[in-house]
This record gives C-alpha cells, sequence and structure tokens, in this order.
C-alpha cells in the first residue's frame, strides 16, 4: 500500500491535497537552572532561557520548535508570529518570505558574542530556523516519516557527540542565584586535574569518544596543560580546545603550533576571519569556527583568506535544517570539514540536532552538545537514548519528541521568576570579583 | 483529516512506516527528430538521443525521470540500476551512496563539450539525478504532493522561459537524416533578419518575454549584428548571447563592450575560469556560464578568480533537484545570479525543470528550453500548459506528468532503428562541407 494513495487520487480529480496549514503559533519563554560554566564571556549565569515554538494546525497536529529566549530573540519570533498563520507547514519558502517580511524592522542582536557578531540575515535565520524545525515537525506527524528521513534520509542511525568539559565553579557566587537554587554535585574544575576528573565521570556516564574543552578562560599555557593532560588520561580520544577567540593572533600563532598533535581541531583561537587566517598560515592545526563563519555573508571572506578547515554549523542561527544543507554544500565545495556547536537548549533541538546530524553526510566530526550540564527538561523521557558517547535517532514520527506540558508550565513559571532576560555571562563574574572587566582578546 | 493520521499512529506504536522502496529500474533510451540546429560544436544531429527512466517500486507507484542517452550515460544508469533495488524513495542520501559505489568505474563522458569538461563527479552526479528526479516523482505520488512542494514550495506558480533562438538550416544535409526523415517548416535562419523572424513566430507562438540567441556560430560581429537586429525588433524583451566559449580571451574583450547595454548577460564568450575572468574585467556586462562552473569542483576557482556573474543551472549534470538547491545557497553566497541551462529534452525533463525552478527562489532569470524545436514527446498531452512564455507548474502529484508507452515504444523503436549512439554535432557540418574541422576557439 502507498503511504497515501487516496491523495493521488484527489490529486489527479485537480482537488489540491489537504497538507496542515498553521491556525496558531505559541511561543513560550523558559528559564532552565544551570550550573556555572566558565567561558571567554565570564560565567553561566544560574538561568539559561529557551524559547518553546508550538505551530497549531488545522489538522490538529502542533509541531515544536526550540530557540534563545532572549528578550529580542523573543520580540523576533512574536513578530513574525502573526505572519505564519495559514502557512502550509510543507512550503518553507514561504515560511522564510513571510518571516523576511515581517521581520522588516528586526530586532538586531545575538544572545551571546560566543557566536559571533549580530546582523540583520542571521536575526531573520534564527527567527526563521525556529520555525522551520517545528513545520518539520508537522511534516513528519502528518507523512509517518521522520525529521531526518524528510531531509534526504539517516546516513547514520546513531549521532556521535562530544564531551563538553568546562572549567567551572562549584556554585554560583552569592547574589547571582536566586534563593533556593539547587547547586549540582559536580564541583570546581580550575586546573588540568579538575578537567581530567570531569571528563571521566562524563565519559563513564555517556560514553562520549572525544572531547572537547571550552578555553579561554585562563591562560593559554594552562589550558595546554590541560590538553596535555587529556591526551594522557584519554590516549584515544580526539580533543580539541575552544578559546572563543580569545587569544590575540600573536597569542595564538605562539600556541597553536604546541597543540599540534594534540588536537583534531582548534577552535576560534581568534576573531575575525583575517585573523584566524594568520594563524592558519602559523600552524599545521586545522582551525575550527562557530565565530568567524557563522552566516552566508561571511564565507566569501573565509574562502578567499582559507581562514578555517572546519566550519561548527548550527540550525539555530544559520536559519534551520535547509540553511544547514546549504551550508553543507558549501563545505563540500571549499572542502571544509563540518561539524556542530552548541549553546544550552534542552530536548526539542537535541531532538532537531540528532535528526540533522544523522541526514548530513558531511558532518565528519562528533556534534557538540551543553545537555549532560542540563538537569531539567521539557520533552517526556524516552526518545532521547544515549550509548557509547551516541544519541540514537528518534524512531518517532517528526522530531519523535513530546512536550511535558507540566514542565513546560514549570518551566516557564521559572522564567516568569527568575527575572532574567538577556544573557549575560559578565554578571557573575562581576560578582566574584568587582573589578573583573570582559577583554577580548584576553590573552 | 491530516495528510495520513494512520500513519503517526503506526510510528507511534514502533512500526514503521511503510514508504515505497524500489522494486525494478527501467532504463529506456529513445531518439527524437531534430532540426540542424548551429552551434559552435557543429551542427544538431538528425536525431537527439534521450534515457527514460522507470522506478518501480513496492506500492504500484512508478516514478519518472529523464536524461541524456548517449552510450556511456546509458552505461552508467544501468550500471547503477540493480544497486538501487530495496532503495527506499525518500532516501535520497541512501541513492547517491548506492550509485557512487555502483560507479566505482564509471564511464567518464560527456554527451556535448557545450556543458564543459567531463569528469568522474559529473558523470556520478548526472547518474544519480536521473534517478533522484524519479525518485521525487514516487514521493509526490506517495504523499499527494507536488515535486515543488518537496522541495520547500512553490515560490511561483508558473516559470518564464526563454525563447531560444538558433542559426539552421532548413534540413538537414544528405547523407545526415535516414531516409523519410522529416523536416519541419521553420526554414533557414543563417543572419540578423532570419534570427529576428524566428524569433517573432516563437515570441507569437508562446508569449516569450526574453530572447537568448545561440552563438558562436558565425563571426562575432555578424552575431552582434543579430543581437542589434533583435534590440530593435524587440526593444522590451531582455537578450542574451551565448557563444559556447567560442571566442578567444581577446576576441571576447573586444567584443563584449559592444553587447554592454543590449544584453541581460553574455554568457560564455570564451573557455575556462582564468580567460573568463580576464573577459569579466574588460566589459560591465555579466558574464554568465555553465560551460566554467559546471560542477561543484569548478566552484572555488570562480569564486577566487571573480570569473562569473550568473551561473546557469542543470539538474541533468548538476546531480538533481537537490544538487542545484546546494548550488543555490552558493550562488546566493556569492552574490551570483542563477538561471537555467538546457539541451535537447522532453516532457519528463521540461517538468522537472519547471517544477525546480519553481522552488529555487533565487533563481532570478528566465529558464532555458529547447522545447519549441521538439515535434515529439512520450508525455501525455495537458499537463504542460504555456502561457505568456511561461509554464505552469504541473498541478498533478510528483512531476504531475503521465508516460504515453505507446509513444515510449514508438521513440524507442526510432532509437533502436536511427543507429546514432552518441551525439556528434560535426557529423553534418562535414557532409555539408568536407573541409570543416572543429576548432576552439574558432573566432
Amino acid at each position: 500500500m502507498s503511504l497515501s494513495s487516496v491523495h493521488v487520487h484527489e490529486r489527479r480529480k485537480g482537488q489540491p491535497v489537504r497538507t496542515p496549514k498553521v491556525t496558531e503559533v505559541v511561543v513560550t519563554p523558559v528559564a532552565v537552572v544551570d550550573p556555572p560554566l566558565l567561558n571567554a564571556s565570564g560565567v553561566h549565569q544560574p538561568y539559561q532561557l529557551r524559547a518553546i515554538v508550538e505551530l497549531r494546525t488545522d489538522a490538529g497536529l502542533v509541531g515544536l520548535g526550540e530557540t534563545y529566549g532572549d528578550d529580542p530573540v523573543l520580540a523576533n519570533l512574536r513578530a513574525a508570529a502573526p505572519a505564519l498563520v495559514g502557512l502550509d507547514v510543507f512550503d518553507l519558502n514561504g515560511l522564510a518570505l513571510r518571516v523576511a517580511r515581517a521581520l522588516g524592522s528586526v530586532t538586531v542582536d545575538t544572545p551571546t558574542d560566543l557566536i559571533g557578531v549580530a546582523s540583520r540575515e542571521k536575526s531573520v535565520a534564527q527567527t526563521a530556523g525556529a520555525f522551520e524545525v517545528a513545520c518539520y515537525d508537522v511534516q513528519g506527524k502528518a507523512t509517518g516519516l521522520r525529521v531526518c528521513d524528510l531531509l534526504g534520509g539517516a546516513v547514520r542511525e546513531s549521532v556521535p557527540f562530544s564531551a563538553y568539559l568546562f572549567y567551572r565553579w562549584a556554585t554560583h557566587p552569592e547574589g547571582a542565584a536566586p534563593e533556593g537554587f539547587p547547586d549540582d554535585d559536580w564541583g570546581q574544575a580550575l586546573d588540568a586535574e579538575g578537567i581530567v576528573a570531569q571528563a571521566r565521570r562524563l565519559v563513564d556516564a555517556y560514553g562520549f569518544r572525544s572531547l572537547k574543552l571550552k578555553g579561554g578562560v585562563f591562560a593559554p599555557e594552562e589550558e595546554v596543560e590541560a590538553v596535555v593532560a587529556l591526551r594522557e588520561a584519554f590516549p584515544d580520544h580526539p580533543l580539541r580546545l575552544d578559546p572563543n577567540a580569545n587569544w590575540s593572533v600573536r597569542t595564538a600563532q605562539r600556541i597553536a603550533p604546541r597543540l599540534e598533535g594534540l588536537l583534531e581541531y582548534l577552535e576560534d583561537p581568534t576573531a575575525g576571519n583575517p585573523g584566524m587566517a594568520a594563524v592558519a598560515r602559523a600552524t599545521s592545526l586545522p582551525l575550527a569556527t562557530n565565530m568567524c563563519v557563522t552566516s552566508f555573508e561571511e564565507v566569501p571572506e573565509a574562502a578567499a583568506l582559507g581562514s578555517v578547515a572546519v566550519v561548527l554549523t548550527d540550525h539555530h542561527y544559520w536559519g534551520g535544517f535547509r540553511a544547514t544543507q546549504r551550508l553543507s554544500g558549501i563545505c563540500q565545495t571549499f572542502g571544509w570539514g563540518m561539524s556542530m556547536h552548541s549553546n544550552t537548549h534542552l530536548g526539542i533541538s537535541l531532538a532537531a540536532m540528532t535528526h540533522l546530524a544523522a541526514a548530513t553526510p558531511a558532518l565528519d566530526y562528533a556534534c557538540d552538545t551543553h545537555s549532560p550540564w542540563q538537569r531539567e527538561d521539557l520533552v517526556r523521557p524516552g526518545a532521547l537514548r544515549w550509548s557509547g558517547g551516541s544519541l540514537t535517532v528518534p524512531s518517532g514520527p517528526g522530531l519523535g519528541v513530546e512536550l511535558d506540558r507540566d514542565a513546560l508550565a514549570r518551566l516557564h513559571r521559572q522564567y516568569l521568576d527568575c527575572g532574567i532576560r538577556h544573557r549575560d555571562d559578565q554578571v557573575g563574574m562581576v560578582l566574584a570579583d568587582p573589578t573583573w572587566v570582559r577583554k577580548s582578546p584576553r590573552y
């Protein structure tokens, strides 16, 4: 039996097939507790914000999406939402057009400077991408297909992720966390020994087969020491270091050669394509980025300068699944490797990342995810299963995850209560040390 | 009611949705009568070869594809065909992999040097593309959706094409056409006057709103004269000239400035990206190509040299619909315009081109098609309707065209009888003038 031979018949009679149309768009901001993870910008706040998108349709099917939950992002999602009513969930070109038109006066902003500069293109892409994921979720529910099947088919049924190691404090600084905020039991990690212990626990719990250290926090020499310690403790795990452009070109040119033979790639040692190109000329290490190639606008300069060897994509700000597939074509065309970036996210985004990675042949590195650091979620358990450091592609239709409405309500209440409306990693640093100032690059 | 709510239910129970799987691949070569159209390589033979692909599936649905019908192309299609049995028609990544593996010892060849150099990548892409179109046709028939809907939605329901003007003879040379071959009634067109008359008839019959002259046939000055005559006769029609790289760099640098203000773009004045870049520096005319950027391998050089402003895509050799969407992303990223190339083709390809163009926002020029020169077809009439120089996107599921099996049998018989197995545009020229020799560039 065909998928829906009845519809073939309908269409032949000239009667259009009834595809799901959007009737209502619901955007719900949520806040999730987050540990004090250190990075080049400062330290994670006690709550991270996310926006949950629900596309309700006349077919009774609801599509899910997830993106950043900062005020400017919410403003864009809400500005575009009314324009989506009536949209056919298969009409992704129409979606892009409706969003671009609705965001004529787009709020240009970025939730964190760790994902590069803000631009109008990125704000539109970010907004459209959240809705596009939800459209695919409905498409899958309507046809019975998984999102990865709709994206061209799974080239892998299990998607490898890397353990995302962070320098971190045991607790948020006094005054940063609302009363009653529960600390996790990971303790602090402020040196090579702490990082190796953290890696051991993550590898034991999840089976990760590659390790990424978020750098740009301490002096480069200390971070090299941590990488050397990881190499000794995990001789067979590919390693990565991400200083988040917190090194000057000269520092990066001096440090990168010391990491040769230790890393599979060095991520964003310095800022901008010209700087990255200068570093690339000083080392045999492949340079990766999710900071200097973060939109299609930035691709020609990178191609011209030879600044990067690996692009870390992220469907959240590249503009969704199809945009990421276009980026994948560009990476293949220019001989760039492809990996996947992560900001703090919940289960809807994790499912989306997994489907996308499953259907992207050119994705040749384990993906990043902050998942192990999250203790709260709003998808029902069971759909996202870890094994050997990999996630099995969810088997249900669409994204294959279901919203836990009680959890959504609780995390939305937490959003209302926490008072945070914009990610600012400097807050906690300044609380801990009032003399602290963000410098870029610091080293 | 949803598209197939029953399948949502099935999938939820952990039972996979039953999607159509390929059970049999049928490749049928056909020959269609063709007029003596002149080009840089010589003259069209009295028959052009095409291959018709049918993917039969366990759902009872049959998907159609069409591509070149020359021996090396057929060899590749037939080498890949057995590997497709069992393929899920939604698994396009799997299709690409199966074809690439099956063509380990691919026959590298090109049906005509008018579409650039042959390469392994292009041969694999060409083979996969023919099957991919057929997969999409089945996907559409299975879901009730049109191919353009499966490609992200129609941004236009009517696709503009350009009138494809050719210098031509009235009849094939004696000895070139098998006995009883019927000449058409277009007569000869060997100068500006003939070209304007041809344009008038095409515009009257189809309503074309832009005109393309196939050049590289006569001395550049004569072809400029024809362009000037077209501009006078059709003051509001955008014009193009395609010398098919039959001009030297110096000739092109000399002639191009004389075409400024007359053409919307000048197509392939000379060969290769370095030569095109040298011409681009000598003129304000946008240079277009379907000869120096014909595969992803050729993109980086073009980007580095700034050799082209417009890429004419062709799903037949770029590798199908998804590959063309990747190219579209590259064109947008590098600020290149996008148009669509055509070789002689029948209704299946015309439907495929129309769906693809409908779903490609970046396609900002009228597409090329040889259609008006074909007097035979093998799709049932009615699905492809011309209006105002545009084709309405077929409304049926999938490609929206149906195979006329009697016509297929007749054109296959014609293939068997005609004896032509490889396109060779020199044959007719040499018959007409035994001293004729292909030179490249000639001018």
